[in-house]
């Protein structure tokens, strides 16, 4: 693949998404930088070959970067949109890989007006946190979310289109409502239906669970051995939608409790049914 | 591995679990015959070698068993064990691989006091059904729960142990009450659960949930995709346990839900690394 021509790009936060989308961007030509406030998170990214260069202080990054990449937590990276947007040179284009999207978008919103931004959110990770769990590939014929802004513009569009094209992914523009509502029912209470099993299991007071738990339980609480701190930062700022999709969720899982309470095959079967067809057409021709 | 040394099995319904146990015991060199109600089932069992011989009448095969493992749907196990009971010769023992105990071990409990009866429960399985996708290996290394019954004596437990270990699994006793409650916690709650975030994202009535479920929501709604008939069995023999593991969700839940809605970042991190901590735990040295 040619280079993808992108402008230098800083990447802020060097996490697994940040230390992924480096690790890509640099796979393709491009130039990268990176600010994390961790000295070893610096140097494990300069070791791999993640970034060509790094700083503790973004301060000293931004001026020098055509395109600014938000991946610190959710909440910090909101809180760095005015102060990036104040350092940042005529032109430069801001964007993020945060989970959420309303609360990021408005800050976008109130940039100075020689500053681009464009919200995204690359719908791929894993459970393991961390730069030392980065992967180039990470983001492979993933879909990637692009948020318009007040900010956006064709260029600062075309040019985020093609950030995403040199991580592997597919760029799909959504409204930032459409977004947070959409995660809230597919990301943010799973995660959050992950951690109340194993809590609710550990509520048994009973070694026997532990014992007995097995390939089933482990997948389906395997969102709840992500990063915590990280977890509650998101959850933060979509809590909203996050509290509407629980409402939806309680009602039928009441639905499904009750069917079987009250001696129901016929309801009960059908209620599993129809999870059932969904769930299989959803990830048909993927290993189950 | 030399011969367990068991007596002739039947094999009582051949889908994921029976055909299973069937072609791990046939692999010890163990005589194995099957029943079903489905021809075609009875065709593949022949066709792979999990059985020496088949019928579709268990009537016909019963009586020259030494061992009668009930494999097929919970409701219709339960229902076939005073069957089995009256047709059985004396010294029989029949257990079974059913998720849930307490039906079934009283059924047994009542058989007549020369047939043989001890529950069982392989803790394994796969979310694919059906004879095709039994595996000789589906049991190696995981924990098959065997439980007392008042049929119970030291030949029949000493028999169903040699069983287990011929399957590749440990054997744990455990009371059908404990078992019972542990499962609802660890299998059939996290069943439901995995529905209810289906058909929860369904009610959403967009098709951008469908377009950003990733890696995480297939996880966590993998057990979602099992057979529906036999998850609503299974459930249908369990369900105050089931409905008392589900308050304990429940209460976990809002209470994620209200740190959130509450903006308590701090009482979310804790209870969301409580969840990890445990489940990191749990799963240690295993692929997260």
């Amino acid at each position: 693949m040619s280079s993808p021509d992108l402008p230098p790009v800083l990447v802020v936060g060097l996490g697994l998404i940040g230390g992924s989308v480096a690790l890509a961007l640099r796979r393709e030509g491009v130039s990268v930088r990176g600010a994390s406030r961790s000295e070893q998170t610096l140097h494990t990214a300069l070791e791999i070959g993640a970034v060509e260069g790094a700083s503790l202080d973004v301060r000293e990054e931004a001026p020098r970067a055509g395109l600014i990449l938000l991946a610190a937590p959710t909440r910090t990276s909101i809180r760095l949109v005015p102060t990036l947007g104040g350092l940042a040179s005529p032109g430069t284009i801001i964007t993020d890989a945060c989970s959420s999207k309303r609360e990021l978008v408005s800050a976008m919103d109130a940039l100075p007006g020689e500053v681009r931004a464009v919200g995204g959110h690359p719908m791929a990770g894993k459970e393991t946190a961390g730069i030392k769990a980065a992967e180039a590939s990470l983001f492979v014929n993933t879909t990637w979310v692009l948020t318009e802004t007040a900010r956006t513009d064709d260029w600062s569009r075309a040019t985020c289109e093609r950030l995403v094209e040199a991580c592997g992914a597919k760029s799909l523009w959504v409204s930032a409502e459409e977004h947070d509502r959409a995660v809230a029912a597919i990301s943010h209470l799973p995660l959050l239906a992950a951690a109340a099993l194993v809590l609710a299991a550990e509520d048994c007071d009973s070694d026997l669970v532990w014992r007995l738990a097995s390939s089933g339980f482990r997948d389906t609480t395997r969102l709840a051995a992500g990063d915590a701190q990280m977890g509650a930062d998101l959850l933060l700022t979509n809590s909203d939608e996050v509290s509407a999709a629980h409402s939806r969720f309680a009602r039928k899982l009441a639905a499904l409790i009750d069917a079987s309470r009250e001696n129901d095959t016929e309801l009960l079967a059908e209620l599993l049914q129809a999870a059932a067809s969904r769930r299989r057409e959803l990830y048909r021709g993927e290993q189950a």
